[in-house]
């Protein structure tokens, strides 16, 4: 069976691999677009404590953040960028912890990934993570973890060569055979496949369209800020959670990750902002004020792909015979993406995935219901 | 009448001025790709030299020179990023010298945009370009100028702004009108027109296969450098133009820019690689020894896009009613595409171009019957 | 008479040309040390509405200001990166306004440079500077002028070279002469003078103390953030100053200088931070919100030399007969340099300056008696 | 005991981390000058093949490479940038091969450090180093190694620290007591101590002329540049040495360092240059042209410190009791240095060193009276 993969971010790599490894020719096209959401993003593992109000969405969740060891084993390497660091959720109000500590029971208990949940005191939180306020208490929830998505999908689109999987760069179009089966062009080139799998992200609209397909998708753009800390041994400082969205991460090399802005109707404007960087410099230290002499290092800006319901989507096209979707994980991407992967292998397969996904449905009324507040 | 151009390089800058100027009710659709060749470009207007057998492409190429004082004049703007310098073509061979003498002063006699033709000694040649070896003479064309990329895009798209031309950023896609007519999608919306420009580059392609068109036009890679000599005026200095393809090149502050690689089944990779850097400063230090003390300060990748026989393609697409392509400007794409986006805009508009264009038809045979050396 | 000056920031420079223009044989010695208060500086001009209580250094500051037009005529030429554009002082408070006007009135009418004092209703200030926030009213000095340090510093010492003198990069040391007179040694050499001028900024004092000489001068960090905003027409915008030490400021090239940190006790420490970055941002888009989707185009680091009590150092060494040096002048150097190398080589040639300068001995007890707030 | 140790590059780092191993109280002092060699410097560890035909300098160039193993295991820990890859002298003659194999047989038998010399065919030497010409044969020398300056400068530091070493950032200055003892001067504090140690490479001869000392040492700019190779496993890939000063290494994450200019003259120039460029680029294509691909991912430049004969010093400076001095190395200081330190702290502390130091006298005669031709 011979598949083709349209974008090789996250989603696209881990999709790749899992249908590798099932025997399938895979090829992987991909035209390395600036601000690929994979290559800005800081993964957070840690879905136990996050503000997921939806039981399909959740389970999704959950399952994303179950699936690393798994997937680690079958990737059998180091160089995946993950980091089994545990994450506080941090506020001055204990109520807040309260709140959260609850939350994060109740899920645990139904989730072994989640490790356990435990309450540090200012003093406990600042040991493991020190440059945080000094008035902030945490509730620390041991399972959480980090991963570099970059090293991530790097490592997986590896693996899938390894598999006999062919990488191909190139700006990918679609037209529809007459038969109605999608076809990929490639370089003036036909491609053939059995199936085609779209992880095209924030790009795929435009891919679709000719197809008649209208992919409620638009771009929601994340500024990001490397912030470097000479000597400090970060490697096993926790994932830092305060109230709302942002969020402050270490990388090993004495490296501290604040993020990121979740800027809508911006397109794919690639630049940082002075708004944008305000906000998120603002926001990291007013969480960890230990942060002011760190050195800024680098920025990024990415384009995480959104639905207006906030949710995932993830299946078959209607209409068109043997075009797999794959898209919208949002800001959830690195939790959710490997196991997304591997579900969206199983439907091009022909197999049924080991998760329902009709909540998923690609095209699929996106008319926003509720406010979608995601981690 | 409602005109939709998409691609904003130099080719659809000029376009929308003109459709515009014309009256027409113009939307620009542009998405900013990076390594857009009119960003990297350095423009060189002296096709009197050229290599340039095809006598159709010689005449739009001179007419390309010839048409920037109405351009200018129409701009009525000082910040175009044109400076008339005259060119310089330098050698150390008198024979050489002779030839391109000759050709020179043959299509001056026909062109007077092309102004005076005239030997300099070495001596005389290095006053006006001071880096330059001591042992190349030189054939003065005082009609040769440069011209910046960038500067003269963005002051054709805020004069066609000025006259009415509304500019969305974004990335489009094409599908066509059960009726055969194209259209343009934007954000999940249908943008109505009566016709549609692609000028798009090297990223038409993708774009043009869902309507079921093999546009042949493949990204040239230009790997361009930029060297820094402080405290040098070269605003006055003039074009260098060594036997071969590279060429020197001043811009008002104290740069001289090198270029450029012409580097094609690179596809897109924007990467400035070991080889492409050594060659571009080893043939400008060959010709301008001068320059090895300047600083490097700034590198630029450029994707040309070009067809199999080296000639634009400008005119309506065949089957298609409404639709007109201009592509495959290449490397002369800032001489040509001012002019060619006249032309594009009086097809547009159901007039009749001031040049026959049927030697340039976008869906032609391209299959190279000869080796095309532009300029 | 053959002087040797230490230091080519504006001070430096400034007594260099006006020491090579009344005939003196000057040699130029400079090191480009990274970080130099100049090359970051964003120079304001408006010493009028500036919180200077000290009225010698009030004269001195005003002075400066009003030196400007002697010294463009003298340089005669283009490229000193000045520009008259007024000066904005921006406030939501009538009463803080009213302070500000009585204030700049009394000072104006002794200073015909500062020009007219006029108040502004906030539509009337936004028209001038159109990212002003909507309720800050203005005081407007039309005398006001910005000035780009690196410009103008390069133009005096094109200058002073035009008139004979000559610049030698390389690190200076400094030893007595058996008599007892400095003695420059450069590489190796030892540069004969008649007398030495130290205009080293933060880095006098190393260079210094091997005479016995401790200069109370320390670096005072400033970050500096450069906004772009592609297509305003910036050039005409006037110097904005709100309450308290930060500033915007625009260049030609659609750009808005915002600045700066006043950071003490961070030695040369030539990083961005977080915390300062923080800063300049957030008064920034308080100040100006229409800022906010500007994008971040450069940043630049500079340690400006400043004494404990906040006041210049200008005079002879004592006991080190033919040392001159110039120091302190902070924040306020791109305003006062110009005209404080004017009196620093009148001191050098032995002659009267036209200011008396005994406040400003470099030697002085500066411990502080009051808490020193200079623009 | 107190010492100052002035410059923190590879020779203070290590002079400190001995200093303070043997019980001393040490204060490092450094100004993190743009441009320090031990920055720049890609180390080669390999003095068995160079061209140096002074004994007393191969004497301790080879104790050099003979102590790394001795350090590593007093250091302790991973994070030197140490790797033991061995090294390819390579060459299309065989004849310049032979006598490389003999010169390396020869020193080999009287330094077990050096390993086994061995000799590779062209296919051989390419499995070990993919991009290398496909005529060159090698001669293999399994005691080579590299090591990255940055890296193992900070790992001295750190140590230093641990066995109580204070490191204070700052210009120091220096001057001498009435009783002829060095006093350094640092933030206007006069830091006590028993012993000074410059070690402050091409900054020291401004450091120093103020005592009356004319350290005979200058700059040698060296213009490096970083290579990336995608996906490459590079990490076991050998040092590589053609025939000439320049050289190839690896390092770790996909890179190969290709070096370097050897500029005198060009004083602390702190610029990348289109003639270094090129003739770094040229070079490391004519014996790799498997790099042309690369993607050019960094560039550094330093200044070596080294004196006209190319000789180190290492010693007491005449007339200026406890006062030491270490520095020309030169493009030998990763080799050279932390074994070098090892022998200023001896000297010290009063002790013998474990080599005899008379020809590296500071403030011998450097009148070179043969080519220095050192790697």
């Amino acid at each position: 069976m011979r598949i083709v993969v349209i974008g090789a971010g996250i989603l696209g790599a881990s999709t790749a691999f899992h249908l590798a490894r099932s025997g399938a020719a895979v090829v992987v096209v991909d035209h390395a677009h600036a601000g690929r959401a994979t290559a800005a993003g800081a993964g957070i593992i840690c879905p136990w404590v996050a503000d997921a109000p939806e039981p399909d969405f959740y389970r999704l969740y959950a399952a994303g953040a179950a699936y690393y060891p798994t997937l680690l084993a079958a990737l059998g390497e180091a160089e995946t960028g993950y980091r089994h660091t545990g994450a506080l959720c941090v506020s001055d109000s204990s109520d807040a912890l309260d709140a959260i500590e609850a939350l994060a029971r109740r899920r645990a208990a139904a989730a072994p990934a989640a490790g356990e949940i435990r309450r540090l005191s200012p003093a406990e939180a600042r040991r493991r993570f020190p440059p945080l306020r000094s008035d902030f208490a945490a509730v620390q929830i041991t399972g959480g973890a980090r991963v570099d998505g970059r090293r991530l999908a790097a490592a997986l689109l590896r693996a899938a060569e390894a598999a006999g999987a062919e990488c191909r760069p190139g700006l990918a179009s679609l037209s529809l055979h007459p038969g109605g089966a999608p076809l990929v062009w490639l370089d003036g080139e036909a491609l053939a496949a059995d199936a085609v799998v779209v992880t095209a992200g924030a790009w795929a609209p435009a891919l679709l369209r000719p197809l008649g397909l209208a992919l409620a998708i638009a771009p929601q753009r994340g500024q990001i800020v490397h912030l470097h800390l000479p000597g400090a041994a970060t490697g096993e400082w926790p994932v830092i959670l305060p109230p709302g969205s942002h969020y402050l991460l270490a990388f090993d090399d004495s490296r501290v990750v604040v993020g990121a802005t979740r800027e809508t109707g911006a397109g794919f404007d690639h630049r940082l902002t002075a708004g944008g960087m305000a906000e998120v410099l603002a926001e990291a230290l007013r969480v960890a004020p230990g942060l002011a002499d760190a050195t800024l290092a680098e920025t990024r800006i990415g384009f995480r792909p959104i639905a207006a319901d906030g949710l995932p989507m993830l299946g078959g096209a209607p209409g068109v015979p043997g075009l797999f979707i794959g898209n919208g994980l949002g800001p959830s991407g690195l939790t959710i993406g490997p196991y997304a992967g591997a579900l969206l292998a199983a439907l091009a397969l022909g197999e049924t995935p080991a998760l329902p996904l009709d909540r998923f449905a690609p095209l699929r009324d996106v008319t926003p219901q509720r406010s979608a507040a995601l981690r």
